[in-house]
């Protein structure tokens, strides 16, 4: 069963037992919970896609591990041609949830470990990369999701996970066993924990050789013994509860804190296990596909966001404002450039010696940092067209009010032709888009925050090369061509 | 009783029976409802800065008309350092409630009245003014709190008033009779009309000929028969229900959807009708005190952020790295340029031939120009700065839960010297901050959006006179000087 | 010869004889004069990149016209891998010359008739497309330069062609004779004219039937009878007069005002002749083309800008200044924005069924726009980071002046291991990237200006599409995917 | 005769014999040199004005050391009228003048000096206050022009002024004598040096007790014995020497380098000598000032820039274009926005124990940095709107040209009522404007670049304060009110 339907994948989904915590309250059957089902609906369309008669052929591919047809969230890339497919299909599905579909984080991660844990065993005689590879062929084999969420939570951020007075604050191993390890610690935002079978879990920064024990990765069930799934909540959480105002009435993202308490991890599913000087570059690569990742599927977002901003100006009547589509061109550039750059970093990708290819790193990073600054302004420029019901509006109880409602119904209409519940409900998609805290802290910290684009775009330019031409055509001595 | 105590305040607000609905449900004490308690407090602080030791001075003032101390939310400005004054209480305010405090419509609208029925009443021979005087008398006397929203629903924007198929989209009057007038329409937005005991009523754009009946203006109570307070919900409101994670402790914002139901006006209480040539200017000088209104409290609501900011870095540990102290830089350039822009238009306002002054206009939208923009981008960098907790943090019933409230303790905390219900609340405040939609529509709506204000920029500079300065320095004949 | 050297590019230009006006006089030697020289340089490094060991195999390719390998500049462009190549050798050239090196118009001009005369023939059995190739292969067989500055001198842009008070503000067909075309008229800023063998001439503007006799594309040598060019300054060019302070002291550009005086052109060098509703798509397929251009070549133009940023920094001794770092970042990634969407709308071209490939017109325009801001933005960073001496410093007749120079010896040195005088000519290289109006003129206007590539990625959005997307996640009726 | 006519300006500065170098030669009548007199001419509209009789008033004051009427370029500033007076008249002068008019930087040293002495008195017992009164007083009495640059050339800008190589670097005091002090050094960037009568000379940064010898301010005559005058060159000079093409035909600005070599000034003329911990609030108190006075002027130069704009759209025939009307709107906040924040640091001013005001800090850095993004965002939108020819058009010299002239007539027409010669004066204009490096140059470096302003509002904003705010807010123990 290389493609599982959407129904199969929840059906599976819901057969794990996770320790779930909810506001405050345990949770039994958490794919029903309707504060997580709505990213579960998510991923559930990257099933779908791959089954889909238009799409199915970009979402998926035949796997050269298990030769069957396999969802493209599974597949190493192995070609610049499967990096450019990576950051359509991204767009496409951003456009059709207008959120996260949580599945780039696992397929980054273990495209990321495929090219590192080669590097390791060439350096070590490890066995690494035939472990992930077993893995990898396992997942594809059962379609499993799979998520890593990467992010430590810290403690005193200026601090090595070593100096640490929590020496929890960093995951490590606190026990090395015949048939296994034991780790401790967290991971914090991790998108897609439960819409997924499987964590992957790796460091997140570089590490020295005091740190080694934090230098760990490895995969576990996402219901693996010890395993604790804390809820982190976003602004506009209530409304799933209430049941109404929900905005984008299917989709949805969370995140959680999980919480490792001594859980243990068999050898076979452990990938690396303090090599310290690889958990730089292993952290690198995959934040470096994941903003291009992020460029793909934000790209559909911003879509989304386009076609909120331009109906709801139908809707109130001024869709010919030469300042309307004035700011509807600022959001369609804003979101090209997201995509171009994305694009451009996929196309320009390089092959690595593990046979998996890189995305280019510089491109890669120059479109996260315009994703920090443009799907802002985009949710900016989002409201400045809805005017202010996309901030606030009377709640969808006031219209089935028996009192009120037909006020409700007179006051908040627009152009004629246009039903007030129609444009309540894009209102209601507006405020979801422009202020969904899980979609805004996802744009400006996710795959790595600005100020680490920053320090790798000067990092990974050739300044002497740069000066030199500077120096040719001045004419400075000592520097001819 | 010329300045009431904060509790007086409240005490008097609630024996008031105004028709209000939150949520789709009827509320009886609405002074005690979590949902609109907040801004009842932030208004509230008006009070107390009256009758504080520090601030009393700046906060009121004596009143022309009774001769008694006023609060200055309730004085008719006839300087220019009157200008001054109302920006700075403004910055205060704003910085001891971080989010808005109601009373500015009010008073630039009584303003802006003061002005405009002199000009009717020089015209007509109308007695508009005299009215106006008696009803700030009373207002002053009574120490009463005065909201006026100004906007119209609008229904099609692309019409008229008297173009539009519902006929109510704009607020007109249905009848006149010998001792008042029949008014029927809606506003909305209405900042503060649960938290004031007056509303006035004015048009919100220029009307013609035809509009005719639409040009009224008047002050009812907020309980008067057939007016209705339906609550515009926000981002955030579910959390006062919930009782936890609210961010700003104590203080708050709505705004409400008002209804005018053929409310019954006596003549006193009518300051325009029919005058439709005034509309224009009304509501232009209206906005432009406004907008210089919101460069004072905005600028103290964007201090909060600022030391929101600075205190999570702080916080996290990150407090000495340049790139944080860049951003906090961008902060504060931000937050000063809408000050100054302010303090420039109050400080070069001009005298009317009512007595009253106006801001300089040119500098207000310029002001207001920046608010739109350097709020929202405070927003983002205050997010920035945080890190993902400032969009997503587990709740304070997750704290609380016997359960896992150590995994909280334990794997929340930042700096060793801080505890960790500290940070957790810290982010919660800057979730508030950062995402509150009624303060972020007001940002960016809030006395007139962006396209308003550019308008009037244009409009209000003499290109005539710059283009003869370019053709005299070029030497072009004809233009000597 | 398919592949002339530079030496014989420029004595081959030499044997031109063009009516070539600068600054009021008659010049014979044109390819020798100070003014013109320099960009006649640029030129001949296209001709030594296509003979460079390194670069040669990038910068040329097999013509399938002549079985011949031919500069890529004269290459009709058949896969988006050329598409592709079209923008790196753009990059590499734009280093190596640090200005414009003319061979785009030209190029982008020629590919963009090859698919309108396609579409001409196709529709009206016409034979322009043959007559296009034979002039290709003559082109080719020649290795000649051919540019295409396209820019109608306009006159009252208000009015169209046709209603234009000076018929001749547009170029136009004023006899139609058994063996060829006159036409009268002029085009500007034409980049190149100078430095080509050739000029092709073509419609920048879409036409009605009104226009048809301004509907006309034709190629001349620029030494037709009749053709008259007339220098367009630029705020440097006295420089090259004195003989110093030039600053980038090899490469330089500039453009011409180029008279038609009732010029004949032969019937086979004729490519339109009143097939008017076919004006406007060429001139937005040359544009497109050309905008990706700038892309390449702005890139290799900002990568000296930063080389320059990088080295003053060193030579102040300021290299280690974190704002300095930050300032240099945010070039950089100005600059990889630029490559990146030209890059993308490369590689995502596609074919027309004359089987040239066009680019994608959205990531175009995008790229387009950020060059408007961006290269602007570039200079102000590098005079920031430069100080004052990049805007202001005594000649280097001062330095070589007995009575003062050891005076600027001493006093203009930076840090100890740098000789003045490099020090100076790195500023003077600063002066000239941030302050040549030909280069920033050209950034802002080059390949049409910003506001045609809003309008462009306007209309070339499918907002109805997204308009849907957000109705289907709104839960809008009827709408249901 | 404390105010003299523009023309007994000129003829008293020419009567002086200062050293003078430009562009490699010694100059004799420097006040008839074509390099020289545009900024004389500058200067001499600030005596002009003093004369004039819409201006007078606000241009002159009396003064309180003198009882005469003096020019307001020379006067002390005692109250926030004052202070916001020189901001008035800084903007009608600069936009008379499109340019600098120098008389700023020795009227906010000369003022920064007056505070500053009072505090070394005070503290050492010292009289350097009373000379300062006594030289302010000459000056009024001889209504003589005095400039002070400020800038030091500064060597390796790593090392302090007693650590460079060079210890000519920064200007110092090489001999006490009993009559007076012997210096060595040079200043940089000296606008106005050549334009006033008088150089006003003091530190440039703070400095340690090592660099006691560097802390040492004076004053001279600029033909004082061992000053030695070179001038700096810009984009445009040339234009000046061929006469043609100049754009702004009257008025212009250009700096100095002046070397001190061994230059003896008396006892009476020296102001600061090895009070080294008053370096830095001297050059703090003279900048924040100064940057103020460029919010002015910058302001008038922006209305220039505006009008020329403006001009221009209708000599090209799209002054109706929305997008043109959305750019002139954008030209207009932005200027706005500088005069808005330095009239209210000048209204926010405060007095100091001598008597003398000073601005606000943190609204004249903040006033600043809008500076020194907008004027640059200023000429990027000016060029835009004005089109190619703004950037490259044939000389005058060719319109000049009985050969050519009438073809230049012909094309270069824009809107028929307009002469051809208007409109290519105007594209001259805006070509000096947009290009000027003198004046770019100063509209990023004048009064101290960007980072220094970022550095001033960091620390001169109260961030702790801000800090209790937002604590008290979220509720943190310990931190009520």
């Amino acid at each position: 069963m290389a493609l599982k339907t959407a129904e199969q994948y929840i059906e599976s989904l819901g057969r794990l037992k996770p320790a779930v915590y909810v506001l405050g309250e345990r949770v039994e059957n958490f794919v029903e919970h309707p504060l997580l089902r709505p990213q579960i609906n998510a991923v559930a369309a990257t099933y779908e896609f791959a089954q889909d008669k238009e799409y199915g052929e970009l979402a998926t591919t035949v796997s050269p591990f298990t030769g069957d047809r396999i969802n493209r969230f599974l597949h190493m890339v192995t070609s610049t041609e499967d990096l450019v497919k990576k950051v359509k299909i991204n767009r496409l599905l951003g456009r059709k949830v207008g959120t996260c579909f949580s599945r780039c984080t696992g397929l980054d991660m273990l495209n990321a470990l495929f090219i590192i844990t080669y590097e390791v065993d060439q350096k070590y005689g490890t066995e690494y990369h035939q472990r992930l590879k077993a893995y990898i062929k396992y997942l594809q084999q059962n379609d499993f999701a799979c998520h890593c969420g990467n992010t430590h939570v810290k403690g005193d951020r200026s601090l090595r996970p070593s100096e640490q007075p929590n020496p929890d604050a960093y995951i490590h191993v606190v026990e090395k066993k015949s048939d296994g390890i034991v780790v401790r610690g967290a991971k914090i935002f991790q998108t897609g924990s439960l819409c997924s079978h499987e964590s992957v879990v790796a460091p997140s920064r570089e590490m020295r050789e005091a740190d080694r024990d934090y230098a760990v990765a490895f995969a576990v069930p996402i219901d693996a013994p010890g395993v604790i799934h804390i809820y982190q909540r976003g602004t506009l959480d209530s409304r799933y509860i209430e049941g109404v105002d929900i905005g984008n009435i299917k989709f949805g993202k969370f995140t959680t804190l999980i919480i490792f308490d001594n859980v243990f991890v068999p050898w076979e599913r452990v990938f690396m296990c303090g090599e310290y000087e690889f958990a730089g570059p292993l952290v690198r690569t995959f934040a470096t596909y994941h903003r291009v990742s992020h460029g793909g599927c934000k790209s559909g977002w911003a879509d989304v966001a386009i076609g909120a901003a331009s109906t709801i100006a139908e809707y109130n009547g001024i869709s010919r404002a030469s300042h309307i589509n004035e700011k509807l061109t600022d959001m369609i550039y804003m979101t090209e450039t997201m995509y171009s750059c994305s694009l451009a970093s996929a196309a320009e990708g390089q092959a690595t010696p593990s046979g998996v290819y890189t995305v280019n790193s510089v491109m890669a990073n120059t479109s996260k940092l315009h994703e920090v600054k443009f799907c802002y302004e985009i949710c900016r420029l989002l409201l400045d067209i809805a005017g202010g019901l996309g901030s606030n509006m009377p709640s969808e109880k006031d219209l089935r009010n028996p009192q009120i409602g037909s006020y409700l119904e007179k006051y908040l209409k627009g152009v004629n032709e246009v039903p007030t519940e129609h444009r309540m409900r894009m209102f209601r998609l507006i405020e979801k888009l422009a202020f969904e805290s899980n979609d805004l802290g996802s744009h400006i910290h996710g795959a790595g925050s600005a100020q680490a684009n920053r320090i790798t775009l000067l990092r990974e330019t050739d300044l002497a090369e740069r000066r030199k031409l500077a120096k040719v055509l001045a004419g400075i001595d000592g520097e001819a061509k």
